[in-house]
């Protein structure tokens, strides 16, 4: 089994950070992202998409998206659960999941390539207008995340779950995207730096 | 149980076409996206997103997020699988499952709420740049899709999965979207017509 990574970038942290909270340890190839190494012809042929993370199995069997490749450790190694353990449990950390990822991560990503010099070669062409019409969106998000904080300690529950590691990595997103947290929101920032805290955060 | 439906829109639409591969009926309370129902405040508290489709469970639980609906019924009613049986089935399928719907059914919802008259209330504001920005991303992953159809019957293999179902409400969103499937992408042709042939389709 190998993983080919890419660094700090938002999906490649979310399988490292899964990894790390569940004390996995997996063969990793970096991807040169600066270079745009997942545009060589090597990587393409390992995912069409251009995109990493990659999970290359042992019977050569390709997994990318980061989320199914944490799923399949999940399954392979359920302790601690992380996508839940009932069917209601499981729904709501997939429904949280997803919130996060498409009201936030995505949003965020949308305003980083969008408008940052750094992606002009990645994101052609960039529409600064995509960018400046999805900073409200990312506020509006995070004041409706805030107001679920207030009732428990995680974004899907009183466990730290898949959809934290999701809104771990995309806070931190904002820093490069040039977004930062409002003040007033005092549930995201207690439950950003708690998550910021664990070990597993370092990935 | 009570499932708030949206009719014909793509991701109300992804669940009842799941229920329907299932045999499964839920009672289902229609919510007039036409006339906004969706940003009601008696939607809003059942789902602060403003989105359809949302399941009310019998304990008062709302999950929100298609896929976490649909998942939900797999874990309750496993026959047929649509998300897959063995660790590596369920991750080969979430993969396509979110290759199709980040890289098919996103741009052409880009495209579609951002060049689209009617949507002129609903996407506030439109960029039309980013919908000129997204048409040939759909056209270029039908072209990657194509090529993955040639060897197999299915977006994730032998088996009719959840990934169809998004590859269906994605294809036949294009139409209002105002794209159409190139006449040379036959095998994309070929899948989306039999499975269009599904009873289930019809949902």
């Amino acid at each position: 089994m190998k993983l080919y990574d890419g660094g700090r970038a938002p999906n490649p942290r979310r399988v490292k950070v899964f990894l790390a909270e569940k004390g996995i340890s997996v063969p990793t190839e970096q991807v040169d992202l600066g270079a745009l190494g997942q545009k060589s012809a090597a990587f393409t042929a390992i995912n069409p998409l251009q995109r990493v993370p990659a999970l290359q199995l042992d019977d050569g069997t390709i997994l990318t998206e980061s989320i199914a490749i944490c799923r399949y450790f999940e399954l392979l190694h359920p302790e601690p659960p992380l996508f839940g353990r009932t069917p209601k449990e499981v729904a709501v950390i997939e429904m949280w999941q997803r919130r996060i990822e498409l009201h936030l991560l995505m949003p965020v990503s949308h305003v980083f390539r969008n408008s940052h010099p750094a992606m002009k070669e990645m994101e052609v062409p960039q529409v600064p207008a995509w960018a400046e019409a999805n900073k409200p969106r990312v506020l509006e998000f995070l004041h409706l995340l805030d107001q679920e904080l207030k009732g428990r300690a995680f974004v899907a529950g009183d466990s730290y779950t898949v959809a934290d590691i999701t809104g771990l990595v995309s806070v931190d997103f904002m820093k490069p995207a040039k977004i930062a947290i409002p003040d007033n929101l005092a549930n995201v920032k207690r439950w950003h730096t708690e998550i910021s805290a664990r070990p597993s955060a370092k990935a």
